[in-house]
């Protein structure tokens, strides 16, 4: 299947990290030094994680698409920061859209939802019930977290991205997914209590961070070397890898645990924060004029819960 | 594909029309009149749609069940109330099942994510993926409704249900799902303000309940012929229709439209209310040890958002 093009939007609020320090005493140095995070983006007043992926839906219609938007035939969303989920992000984008009769879901396996939402559409086009489908993938974090929390207040931020798959290549400049692996690791560490949303108790905490931060050290290398095995390739075939941007320690880790130079790690961490399940899709939409025909990309995730995935796209 | 086994866990408090009597004013008759509701079931504190999933899991796995439950390669949740949006409900199963490195999701088209979710596995075993899944849809309506809302507050009930689904036939007590068609209907009617869950805000309300029973009584009918007429079958052919179960007077028009006999409809809004996604599945499940071979059953949902589908099983 092939990416014919994607988009991302960001709320237009920036918030630094003074505003941690005047807040919870943080100093910039401090959250810089455990998280590589400068700043990140506020979703404003009005705007929710639906809001956020209908605006990403736009900025992908403004581009050139190779079909008609009345072409999909599938909408998934993802997301674990949900504005209503009866009328979920994807149904929203949906009434957006249109689009009548076609299949429409939104999924959550937290900060892994975007390549669970991939695989899903994988499916539809195996089962031939779909071959034109649109990913919208949404978190709307400040709506769920504690700000005065000095473990993982600062780490949040919000934005979307939308991306259009096809099951046909539909253009030169398509990038093909070559190979994707999801897995749920919740029989891992301190999987079903480390970082948690539960909407009607305290939106999203983070009690065992280190626990988190191990495990997504160990699950992101070994399925990024899964999905390029899968496909022949070794490490050094690799030109950029995406990691899930939860912290930029995490990153760093990975792409020493894999042996691969700095200039190979693409991340956005340190301008948008943590954005969740969006954070590697809005990576690649933010990176997509660099890349050159031929290329390997990795996009590699670890969601609380846990979970984990990766996917290998060729330009 | 073919549904092994099933299950279903009610939590045991059962709370009659006359709590509301005393809460709201509103006398059985009139809840009765409207609803078809005598009575629902209520979680017990520290129960949530994990723990009522895993109750019912254990119920599965308390069956013959025709392989070894290490054989479980995907796990599927559909809920609408997540007590935990990160640890979500399929993720709270995996750990309890103790089965690492399968694929793990958990997804909300609202009351229809049943048929969402089944239609997920069936994208997961046409592409190879995956060929003995595991979907539990639980659905916790009283963490999230306002029981003193005389609109909908006495329509809810908890509860969860368990399917096994395997690609290949495991015996011959196998229900086989013959066709599957579901669909978003975010475009129709009041769609994406009738029926709203925003955790953030009030919980689960129902501002425009006759939008969502007219667009119920159009949506199951039309996909319940459906799936008929996709595998050559007509109404004549129907032995049992199940429902959404969201109101008796939808399901008694519904079989009015589709011209079948009261006596092939089933239901349990009269004792459970409206179970959300976990409705139709805990009715196949109770009614397991009528059905007789050869028996053509068709589920249908419609949800809040909105989203349909039909499922044909036979025996």
């Amino acid at each position: 299947m092939y990416i014919n093009t994607l988009s991302h939007y960001l709320p237009s609020e920036v918030i630094g990290n003074e505003y941690f320090t005047n807040l919870n005493n943080l100093s910039s140095e401090w959250i810089v030094e455990r998280t590589g995070i400068y700043e990140r983006r506020k979703a404003a007043q009005g705007e929710n994680t639906s809001t956020m992926a209908i605006e990403a839906v736009k900025l992908l219609l403004e581009d050139n698409i190779p079909f008609s938007k009345n072409e999909i035939d599938l909408i998934v969303g993802g997301t674990y920061t949900p504005y209503d989920t009866i009328v979920t992000v994807a149904h929203a984008v949906q009434h957006h859209l249109a689009l009548p009769d076609i299949p429409v879901v939104t999924i959550s396996s937290a900060c892994s939802s975007l390549l669970n939402a991939i695989e899903i559409v994988e499916g539809y086009f195996a089962m031939g019930k779909a071959s034109k489908a649109l990913v919208v993938v949404s978190d709307h974090n400040t709506a769920y977290y504690n700000e005065s929390d000095t473990v993982s207040g600062h780490l949040w931020g919000d934005g979307a991205s939308a991306i259009l798959i096809s099951k046909e290549r539909q253009s030169d400049s398509d990038m093909q997914i070559k190979k994707l692996i999801t897995g749920g690791a919740a029989t891992s560490g301190k999987a079903i209590e480390a970082v948690v949303l539960r909407p009607n108790e305290r939106g999203v905490i983070m009690p065992f961070g280190r626990d988190v931060f191990q495990n997504a050290c160990i699950y992101m290398p070994k399925v990024s070397q899964q999905v390029l095995q899968a496909c022949g390739l070794t490490i050094n075939d690799l030109d950029y890898l995406i990691p899930h941007q939860a912290n930029h320690r995490i990153s760093l880790n990975v792409i020493n645990t894999l042996g691969i130079p700095a200039e190979k790690l693409i991340s956005n961490i340190q301008y948008l924060g943590n954005t969740g399940c969006a954070g590697c899709a809005i990576a690649l939409s933010e990176n997509r004029s660099r890349f050159v025909k031929g290329q390997n990309i990795v996009i590699t995730v670890f969601g609380g819960g846990y979970s984990y995935g990766a996917m290998l796209i060729t330009i």
